[in-house]
């Protein structure tokens, strides 16, 4: 296979291809943005591809500024100190670039720039998308850095809410970016680690939507095809990060992951948030530790689900356990974990944990419904590595 | 299953489900739609389904009038009379009621509504479309009642052009509609047969789709799972035109079909649109007769998707002949002939739909690369019957 440029337009418009990064200042003139603001985040800034990406900015006359007050788990305090700065130096555009964290922070800068309610207003709960101003909503050019969270294809961004110490949602149809550039070349430099962690995050999108009970058939062709190209590219990504096929595909993929969860995600996402919000950590690894527990937990409900899967992944034998089985298998060649513990995560919270994970936008649309102890008991299987925790 | 209603967003936004059709006023307000012209055929327009459309647009207090001139195979006539009708009235968005013949057209009025070139200056050739006038294009709600062409969810018309009995594509982004309505129930008093061809239409545009050689891998994902749905369900629509949970499942592989040809047709396409133009059968027909021939014509390229797609469709054995044999009783069971002769074409125009059929904007997107003889060769075979004719 050669990897070619190419334009897609479903779920938005997406350029494609090496190099693609050379065409941002033809995207700025396309979208008519005279004046963007680069959103990226504190880590990436320091590094050579934003500072080639700038040059490229620079050499195609397109005047910009930068703001990179971006944390991993982005906060309100960074979203609102973007918003400032988008609006005191008086920009008319936004280009998020980097890995989920700052393409969610970017996309909410753009969101906020022209609202006059406040951010927590647009949670993504009942029908406060509505209530947005259509006018204050900036266009967005995404770059993405690492094939994962495929924010780039998203409409929604989490924000950690730090008084409360949770993870929230904020949707609106207009936070999907106008355009995205999609430059394998720009994850050549990702670390092993954050290829795996970040590629099982798109895997685990793709499962939850699949899994989830709602009809879209077309989110779950999407979403079984990006399965099987993340399935037969991601040890690959992982073992060369210089297979520029691998990551083209892995980026691929993760867009695809995240188009299919408009149909829905599941309990994972639904812990993982509360696990990242109170510890922290990275949350492509908190999904891949979660992946197997929830599949066991929910195997009553998917059974023809991982038939099929089975049967798409071409592995000997089809069920729930084997799908399970070549989970396990793929973790550890990826070097992920079994439990939460080997992570320094334990039991202590583990009822609030249930609870908080029980109020996710995600829980809704688990595979099977789940209760606040079913979300606990989630949790501690996958704290002390018990597998056989939701044997029938 | 039960059949929900669902909202969908991509390729544009979609509102499935049973009695939707009862949204549609509440679809015009929300576009801001005040008079829309509704343009169905003059087959469609004599029916109950008509009929009780037109009575909810009355009974939500929308102003319309109706456009019907419109025949199979639509006519530049039939375009430059909506848009005549259109503008006279004073119409501001159009409803697109009907098969893929009165969607064409009433897409293509939408978009002529404004332009001041002439028709033919936006056929699908280099970038005539973007010598369009943007604020010229009318929004359309399109409201499929067969299960095939999927120009609900496309961005182009086939339109014959009478002079020189060819069909011409028209192109342009805007001409995507704005909102789908799918409702099932529409497409429950289909007779059998147009059922069946209308099916197997859907599912060439998956398999040319999924076939062609460009680097899509969304539109493939969606072209695979919109195959397997067909080979489902198609047979239980045909059976039973009241199965309303296959009639759904139909309606949505047809949209899933034409989204993922975005990614290209082939040949198939390429000789049923010059047979179509100049002997005015169906098109469906006519890819169901031609499928299983230019599967073997591609058969050198197309090895590991046939061997994959005998996996999808869990059948018994792999690979192109497998998925032939298939595709013969499912055409079979369908009542389809096998030949183009035994519904009244013979080899007399051979040579010059060879020719015609290589200048088809789908010719390029084959799933290997085909030559005006080539395409003789495939339509000869399929007025004779002649399977073996590609053998290597
Ligand atoms: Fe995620
Ligand atoms: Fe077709």
């Amino acid at each position: 296979m050669k990897l070619i440029h190419a334009n897609w337009n479903f779920p938005t418009a997406i350029w494609f291809g090496t190099d693609r990064i050379h065409d941002l200042p033809l995207a700025c003139q396309q979208l008519g943005i005279k004046k963007p603001l680069f959103v990226t985040d504190e880590g990436l800034v320091k590094l050579d591809i934003v500072e080639n990406t700038i040059n490229i900015l620079r050499q195609g006359g397109i005047d910009f500024t930068i703001y990179s007050n971006v944390q991993g788990n982005p906060t309100e305090a960074n979203v609102l100190g973007g918003v400032a700065h988008y609006n005191k130096n008086q920009h008319d555009g936004v280009i998020a670039f980097g890995g989920g964290s700052a393409i969610d922070a970017a996309k909410t800068i753009a969101f906020m720039s022209g609202q006059s309610r406040s951010l927590w207003d647009f949670e993504d709960v009942g029908d406060n998308w509505t209530h947005a101003d259509l006018e204050g909503i900036a266009p967005i050019i995404a770059i993405p850095t690492t094939a994962g969270t495929g924010s780039e294809v998203g409409r929604a961004s989490v924000i950690l809410d730090e008084k409360l110490h949770t993870k929230k949602i904020i949707f609106h149809p207009k936070m999907l970016p106008t355009l995205v550039i999609s430059d394998p070349g720009l994850t050549i430099g990702l670390p092993a680690n954050i290829t795996a962690w970040t590629g099982i995050d798109a895997m685990v999108h793709a499962i939850e939507a699949y899994c989830a009970p709602s009809y879209h058939p077309m989110a779950e062709g999407i979403a079984i095809e990006a399965i099987r190209i993340i399935a037969k590219y991601l040890p690959l990504a992982f073992s060369d990060g210089t297979d520029i096929i691998a990551r083209g595909q892995m980026l691929v993929a993760a867009s695809m992951g995240a188009t299919a969860f408009q149909k829905g995600l599941g309990s994972i996402h639904s812990v993982a948030h509360q696990l990242g919000a109170i510890y922290n950590k990275q949350h492509g690894l908190l999904n891949a530790i979660l992946l197997p527990y929830a599949l066991k937990q929910n195997e009553s409900v998917i059974k023809d689900k991982m038939m099929y899967l089975s049967n798409v992944l071409e592995l000997p034998n089809k069920g729930t356990d084997t799908i399970i089985k070549y989970i396990l298998e793929l973790r550890a060649a990826l070097k992920i974990p079994h439990t939460l513990q080997e992570i320094g995560i334990d039991e202590e919270n583990a009822q609030e944990i249930g609870e908080m994970a029980f109020k996710d936008p995600s829980t809704p649309t688990n595979a099977r419904p789940v209760d606040a102890l079913d979300l606990e008991n989630l949790f501690r299987a996958a704290v002390s590595g018990d597998l056989n925790r939701f044997q029938v």
